[in-house]
Order: structure tokens, then sequence, then C-alpha cells
């Protein structure tokens, strides 16, 4: 799992695996992009290896996507979470782990992609926005879609009171794409992601 | 109301009408840009004015726009209501009808604008798409949000089984939101749009 911040989805799938025996993905690295992410101090309670590729460390995007893919690939990573990432990986990450990346963002997309979805969600006036769950392809936040949910925005709504109904989501949301993910049930034809039955 | 085709939404606003005496909105026009639109015969048989402004008759937009609003102006129309009508009007009619032009878009604005939203959001692959009810500004779907209201998309949906669901959504979501509109219940402040309690 990639992280950036306080890991509150990190968080979420962790105790998806500590509340269900059978829980399919088993979480074996944390990387952060930012040696005080409180996300570490998540994994490292949960027994997980949690390391550091510094951004401010790396000459260029490419060497710190080959670092973070070298790491991922010495643990024997095959699903690749990112859970508030900030960063932009290169195209070298999508074309080690094809189809092997996902990525969750605090907005319907294609509507307001990029680092701001929630104020630009609540200024541009949408009455409904969501939250994503997608694939990581070449382009940001433009993946194949794996699941999406609707969030109503509330008349009294702020920024804050806004992300936490998402992020409530989120946290629901998240542990069921990735268990479905790691058991291979998400086929992907195009631009549409096919669930599986099982 | 401007129509273009057959008029289920202008059917569903006559029927919330016949259903409730205490709807707040009273249609006293329809007008279509093609003579043969299905929803001039609804009209008609609800006892309501049909006019046909021919879009092949007119030099060009201005004109068209301008026999338009001329029309509106001599029946005293307060609402003007977009029922699935397929001409964008000129800048002339947002001077003459500010705030008071309403519009409804088979997508979740603003995701999918244009003519072909429900196609393009299954080309897509989202999982979650809806209606749009919105007040039209100078550019098009693109005015304050009324409201939305979200439509799951099944993965067997064809574009004809989405449009339906669709449908159904904005046929109960359009009177509701005309009959606000009506009643001066809706505020625009900037991009939001504030509903009243009554």
């Amino acid at each position: 799992m990639l992280i950036s911040g306080s890991g509150s989805n990190l968080q979420a799938i962790l105790d998806a695996r500590a509340n269900d025996p059978d829980f399919p993905a088993q979480p074996v690295l944390v990387v952060s992009d930012r040696p005080g992410a409180g996300g570490l101090l998540r994994a490292t309670a949960a027994g997980i290896s949690a390391e550091v590729v510094d951004w401010s460390d790396s000459p260029d995007r490419e060497s710190f996507t080959a670092a973070i893919c070298d790491l991922l690939d010495a643990h024997k990573v095959e699903l690749v979470v990112l859970a508030g990432f900030m960063r932009i990986l290169s195209q070298e990450a999508v074309r080690r782990f094809p189809n092997a990346i996902v990525n969750i963002h605090p907005a319907l997309l294609p509507a307001f992609p990029g680092a701001r979805a929630v104020e630009e969600a609540l200024a541009y006036g949408v009455k409904t926005t969501g939250v994503t769950v997608h694939f990581v392809d070449e382009h940001v936040d433009n993946g194949p879609i794996i699941a999406q949910e609707p969030v109503t925005v509330m008349a009294a709504d702020t920024v804050e009171t806004l992300h936490r109904r998402i992020q409530t989501i989120e946290h629901r949301l998240y542990p069921k794409c990735v268990a479905a993910a790691a058991t291979g049930r998400l086929r992907v034809q195009g631009r549409s992601v096919i669930w599986d039955e099982r």
C-alpha cells in the first residue's frame, strides 16, 4: 500500500482483515513518500513492513517510481493499493503492475479529477458527488472504474463535513474492492470492469 | 415548455398537475422546433397551446431564439421548461428569462454534458450515473444545479435499458423541481441553488 498521510483507508483495510479471518488480501508492505506519514505507525502497529521512499530524495519521477516498484517487487506485492498517496507515479509503475494498481478518489469520476475533488465539487454546486475506486492507467484519475457510490451534498455542507461523509463510504467500499481484486474477481474489458460472480 | 420529441418529461409534468390539484405550475404553452414532435399532441390533448417554431425556417440561431422568446412572452410564460429540447438557444434567451429556464440532463453534470450523455457514460465504464436538473445559463449544460439523483449502472445495461431507468428518475424529479421553481422556492447564490423550506 502506498500512502502520503494518516492512512485512514489503510486502516480501513487493516480493520477489514482483522475483523474477517477470510479477508483474501494480505497486506505486506506500506510505503510512504514522506517520513512523517501517520500511516507508517498504523502499519508497524499491525505488524506490517513500513518503508519510506522520500520524494525529496529522488532526482526525478522516474527514479522515484523505480525505487518504489523495486521495493514492491522485493516484497512480492501482487496488488498495489494507493491510499491517499499524493504523488503521481511514472508510466513504469503501470508497465510493471498492469491492472494491479488500484486507487480511490473522493468524487464520481470523470467529474472532479485531481487533488481538490471535494472542494471543487462543492464550489461547482453539485447535489450528488461520491466515491470512485479504479484501476490506475497511464493517465491521472482515468483508469477503468471498479466501483462508484454516490454521496448526497447537503445544503449546510462544508468541505470538512462533506469529506467526512465521503470518507465513511470510502472506508466501507475500498476493502470490498481490494478483496475482489485480490481474488481475481475483477475482469477488465476495455474500459469496463466486470465483477465475476462467486 | 420547449420540446423536440415525444415529450415524456412534458407528460410527466402534465400528469403531476392532473394528479395534484395543488400543483403550483400551470403549463400554458408547448413549443417544438420540429413540426412532427409527438409532444405537440400531448399538449393539445391536455388543452394547452401547441406551437411550432421550425428550426429549418430560421436563418440563424438568433432569429430562432427571438421567435421563441416572443411567443413565450405573448403567452406570459414565467418559467421556461426544456423537456428534450435539442436546440441550443442564443444568449438572448438567458437575458430575457434570467434564472427562469430549467433543463434536465441524463447524467450527473459536470460529467457527460452534450447530446449523447447516456452512451458516453456507458462507454466510459462508470458504475454510477444519474439525472441533473439545472438552470440554463450562457453555457451548454452548465448552469446552477437544482437537483441531482444517482442511477446505478448494471453489468448487463445497454444504452436503452440504462436510459429507461434514468427516465424513470427524470419523470419523478422534474415535476418536483418545476413546482419548486414555480413557487419561488429556489434561490440562486453564485453556483449554488438553495431550496427554501416551506
